[in-house]
This record gives C-alpha cells, structure tokens and sequence, in this order.
C-alpha cells in the first residue's frame, strides 16, 4: 500500500512486503484509474501465531487471503517489473483489468506478466465490489458525526438485498450516481462535472498548490465566511423570517467580487485556507444537494459516496454528511465504506472468479464460495485514514 | 435607464429624461437588491404622434404609462435628490418597497421623497410580477436557440393558468427555485449557493476583472475545453459505449490539476476568456441540473430563470438552455422574460395597487384595471440586451 509521496525505496520496500505471498497468487485484478492503479489479488498464506515476546511462528495450516495494494500510475511500470522479476514464474494465466485506463495499459500487463487479458466493465464492477463490501464486510459502512465527541463513526453491517434501491454516488475526477437494484440491475441515473477534478483543478489555480490532499488538509484549516455571502449578510437577523438558517450560504465566492475586500483578505495567512474551505462546501453542497434529489426522484433511501474524493477525509465525509441532511431535511444520511478505494478492484477480483469458474475451472480461485474475515492488523499500512469497526476502537 | 458604467453627467441626464413626468406620478414602487434599485412608477402622458419630418406633437388626450428606471445602488441617493428637488412636491404620499436592500433604506426613502412607506414581501412581489407578465405582455416569454441561424429566439403568449405548477428560478446572488401555483400559493422548494455571486466573485477571484459584463463577454470569447476534463478526454472514442456523449465535460476545471498544463495555458491570450467559459459552464450546468430535477420532483412542465445573472445575456441563454434541454432529455425547454429585471418591481407595483385600492382609495392607481400595451420605444433604452416581439425582428 504505498502513498503518493513515497520515495523509490520506500515504494520497493513496500513492494516486497505486500507482494511476498505473489508465487502463490490464485488470482489478479486490475483496477486501472486515470491517477491511480489499484491491484487486488488472493494468495494462500500460513495461518501464524503472535508468541509472548511478539515474534510470529506459523501455525501450519494455511488460509487464502485477498490482498489489496495500490500505486500512482507512473509507479505502475515498476511494480509490474517486480512481480516479473521476483515473482515468476506466476502460476496464473489470467488476470481481469477494469477502469478508464484499461485499454492503454492491457498490453503491457499483457506482455510483463505473461498472463491472458481479461477486461471487464467498470460500472458493473463497481456496483458487484458495493453489494459484495455491503454484505459480507463486518462494519463496512458507517456514518459520520463531526458533532460527537464520543465517536464520530456510527458502522452498520448491512444486508443489501433488503436496501434496495440505493444510490451510489462515485466522486471521482466527476460525478457519477448510479441507482443499484442488484448486481446485475443497475443504471447510471446522472452526474456532475464538480467531483474530485474540480476540486483539485479550480483549487490549485486558486492557490498554486498542486498536491491533493495538501489541499484538503488546507481546506480543513479554513473557515468559507471570509469568501461566501451568508444569508445573514443579506438579510441580518431577519432570515428566519424568510425560513432560512442564518448561517446558510447564499453565495459562494460572493464577497469576493469586491476587489478592495479580496486585496485586504488576501493579506491574511488562511487566505489559501478560507478559499479552499468555501470551494470544499460548495462541491459538496452541490454533489449532496442532487444525490438526495435522485434519491426522492428514485425512492432510494440510502446513499453511499465513494472514489477518490471522498477517501475517507474527514473534511469531505464532514460536509458531505452535513449537505446530504440539509437537503434531505434529515430523512436521509451520509454513508461511507470504510474500503471505498477498492470497490471497483474487489468486484473485478469477483467478476475473475465468476469468469474462471466457467471458463477455466482449474484456475479458479475457490475464495468467492467460503466466508470472508477481514485481517484487521493489515489494514494499517492503507496510508490513508480508514476508520475501524467499533469494536477495534 | 442607467448602465452602471455611465458617466456622472449622463446619470443625470438619463434621470431627467426618464423622470420627466414625475410630478404627475400616482404610484411608485421600490425594488432595493444588493447592488441594483429599480424603480416602477405611473404617470399619465400625453398621447404624441410622429411628424414626417420626425418631430413629435401632442395628440391632446393623456394616458397612464409604467415606467421603470434602475440604478446601481451607489447612485440611489443622487436618483432621490432629483425627485426631491426637481419633481417635488409630489402628488403621492405612499411608496411601496421590497427587496433585501428595504430595511436598510427604507427612512432614506420616507424622508427624500415624504411619503409613507409601505413594506411588501420581496417574495410574493417575485411571484406576482412574474405571473403578471406572462399572462399581460405580448410575447413576454421566450425561449432561445443558438443554433437557429434565422432566428434565435422564439416567443409565446402564455396564459399561466393553463400552466400552474411552474417554476421560478431566480439567479441572483444565489439561486432560488420557486414552485408557483398560483399568486398566493408558492413555495420556495429549494436554491443554490451557486449564481451570480459565484461566477462574480470567483471569476474576479481567478481573472482579477471586477465587472460583471466585462466577466460575461469574456466568457462568451472562450472555451471551456482547454479548462475541462471532457469524457472523451477518459475514454478516447469509447465514450459512446458506455451511453455518454463525446463532449460531455467530465470534470470541469479537471486539466488544472496539472501544474505545467496551467503554466502552459496561461500563456494564452485567451486563458482568462477560457476560464470564465468553463465557470460560466459548470455553474449553467448546475442550476440547470437542479432545476430540471425540482421539476421533476414537483411536476412542473415550465421552468422561467429570471435574476442578474441571467439578465438575458446570450451566453447564458444559451448555457441555461444547453442545461436545461441536456438534463430533461429534451422534456423541457428554458424560458426567459423579455422584462425579466423587472419582476419584483411589477410585482410590488401591483400589490401597492391592491393596497391604496382598500386602505387609501384616493392613491389608488386604476391602471391595474385597464388594458396592457408595452411602449415598445422606450425599450430601447434600456441598457442591456432586451429582444423584442417577434413582430419588431
């Protein structure tokens, strides 16, 4: 699981830690984004033992495992070099490939693994890799409470097939909502140009910042009242009057058409910040504003957010939580997946499966038909935030 | 009828030519925004005909005529000071007065001109002059097409009876979206903090320009392709196989994120023209979104957009349209008011009839009685783009 800003040995490091098991893999599958590679491949590793002086012995007998692990893009090449190298030769013939990035890349995975290319649809396995989180991951999703100083994540394990309908709603470089009947019954309903893309784009020509999560770590500092006009800075104390919040933002950016009033807030040092914060509320009021519209359109009465937006900051879920209830008036709320970034890579995993079942019964991984646990102590190195069942708390 | 760009001289001409049958005024109306006032009054004029030689004469009889003026606010005082000493004293002793600007104004009012003051909601004045419109001013409806060479817009007479529920959004500062039953039953069913003070603040914000108009008509110059992510941008040529048009922006600003991309396109002399037409487009976009989804939500089959930031510029006709016939799948069409500045004012106006007619029935104006016909002459000073009846084309 490597970061972004991981340098070449770190990432070689983190190579060879997760790809240890690779001679034993059963399986691969390629989720290929426009910035990041997610792979998802099963291994059967021995079932080990923590001793009192906190060494590991083995234990014997073996489990299968499903691991995860994801790079930029331009690390891709070399990742790929590693399994060839350290690896071969692979046991598997075939490996699945999704997302916008397949068709530039199939060759090359193609060539450097020497395996059979199988590419599969990305919405489909978008939607299998949910259902598939939702039901059999204990506490998969949660929802989020900036408000409670307890615990701000409240987990459910959820069965899907008595959620149905439900909204996804996939913010990556855009938007896409999908209404989900099943696995097999989905549709993508609509969408919006201001996702995760417009974040990054409009906010580094704002700031000269040009380092994604820098920029939401900024955004988190910020406070949007120095850029938005509130309905109280229109109406004063009578909004309420009007039935609407005080604190409500009429217009984002508004107090910024002044040129005298930017040139004196631009002298303060959380100029960046407020500007960023603003930015952050309006792509999250308007993405929650037309999921909860699809969702009284569609009779749908959950929402999940995922892609690379979300990520699981707690800024984004924050406000993202706050406008899905604005607009909902709080009939409907937020949800997350604590493994959100690899939806699409777990459903191309399970779309292999199904598909080697058929065709190829001797590569077929068996891991889909037995019960899944999840390995808790791996789930540390995601070098991002991913919050933990409540009983890990 | 003022351009906020005028020059001090030519202020006080305009008020002395659009003012000059102010003593015989039975009825004013004030609509006080954040940074516009318009002023709707009556008076009676002397019927005139054109000479041959293109002189005018007084035709003998008098009519009732609705004028209406409009000024930044910053000259507001300068626009009482005439009325004051030039028109006074006048032969009313009540004014009516709505808008956010109201309280704030409201004994400037009362104390220059001497009149009583009547406060009306900003709202219902929203509503009624809308409704007055549609169903009083020939042609007041249009729609626009850009890519009807022969004409671009196309207008219609409508009876709003026969087309309750609409919709009203008003694009000012923010968005508010009305649904209208009727004069008295409408309901603010949601908004936007995504308007006009979006597009002013963050285009000065990104542009370092501070003039509306000057931000539109670069907006019109530009193109949002070199700002935006666009699908085939993703997926090459494969976009239509997942059932998504070519062109369709996928992440708006997306391309920014790329910090020697930016550096590149700033070199271009038409960057900043570039980035206006993208926010121009992502903020059409959103409204249209959420508008087409509101009426869909509440069954309405007509959508108007009226407010400043609409203030029938072409290129956001022509976006709001794009917008609108995009989202609705050609269900619906946008529809714009040739008067649509004039909203409130109207709508204040006649309550301000209403009102005189009960409590002070020596001020009552009886025009609200009497046939409508538009003095299509005066329209054109008006300042800003207005497009007449078909019948003037």
């Amino acid at each position: 699981m490597a970061e972004e800003s991981e340098t070449l040995e770190e990432t070689r490091a983190t190579i060879e830690n997760t790809l240890r098991n690779l001679q034993n893999a059963k399986q691969f599958a390629f989720d290929i984004g426009s910035s990041l590679v997610k792979i998802a491949y099963s291994s059967s590793v021995s079932k080990t033992k923590t001793n009192y002086d906190r060494t590991m012995r083995k234990h014997g007998s073996s489990v299968m495992r499903l691991h995860f692990i994801q790079f930029h893009i331009k690390k891709f090449r070399e990742c790929l070099d590693f399994i060839q190298k350290e690896c071969g030769p692979l046991r598997v013939k075939s490996a699945v490939c999704t997302g916008s990035g397949t068709t530039q890349y199939q060759d090359i995975i193609a060539n450097a693994l020497g395996v059979e290319f199988h590419k599969v649809n990305e919405m489909e396995c978008l939607v299998k890799g949910n259902n598939f989180l939702l039901n059999n991951i204990l506490d998969e999703a949660f929802t989020y409470d900036h408000h409670n100083d307890v615990c701000k994540y409240s987990f459910e394990t959820i069965n899907t097939k008595s959620q149905f309908p439900y909204l996804l709603v996939n913010i990556g470089t855009g938007v896409s909502i999908y209404k989900v009947e099943s696995d097999e019954c989905f549709e993508r309903v609509g969408g919006s140009s201001m996702g995760g893309g417009c974040f990054f784009g409009m906010g580094s020509l704002l700031t000269h910042t040009n380092d994604f999560d820098a920029l939401m770590r900024m955004a988190e500092e910020g406070d949007h009242r120095s850029m938005d006009i509130l309905v109280s800075d229109i109406y004063g104390g009578r909004a309420h009057k009007l039935g609407l919040p005080n604190d409500l933002i009429a217009g984002s950016f508004g107090k910024c058409a002044d040129a005298e009033y930017v040139e004196a807030v631009k002298k303060n040092s959380h100029y960046r910040s407020d500007v960023l914060r603003s930015l952050l509320l309006m792509i999250s009021n308007s993405i929650g504003q037309i999921a909860v519209l699809y969702a009284s359109t569609l009779n749908a009465n959950r929402i999940y957010f995922g892609g690379y937006f979300i990520r699981n900051h707690p800024i984004v879920m924050r406000t993202m939580t706050f406008a899905v209830n604005f607009w909902s008036q709080g009939e409907i709320q937020a949800q997350f997946l604590r493994h959100e970034g690899y939806t699409s890579a777990v459903g191309a995993f399970l779309k292999g499966v199904e598909m080697f079942s058929d065709s190829h019964p001797e590569e077929a991984d068996p891991s889909y038909m037995c019960s899944w646990k999840e390995h808790y102590a791996g789930s540390t190195a995601l070098g991002r935030f991913v919050p933990y069942g409540p009983s890990f708390v």
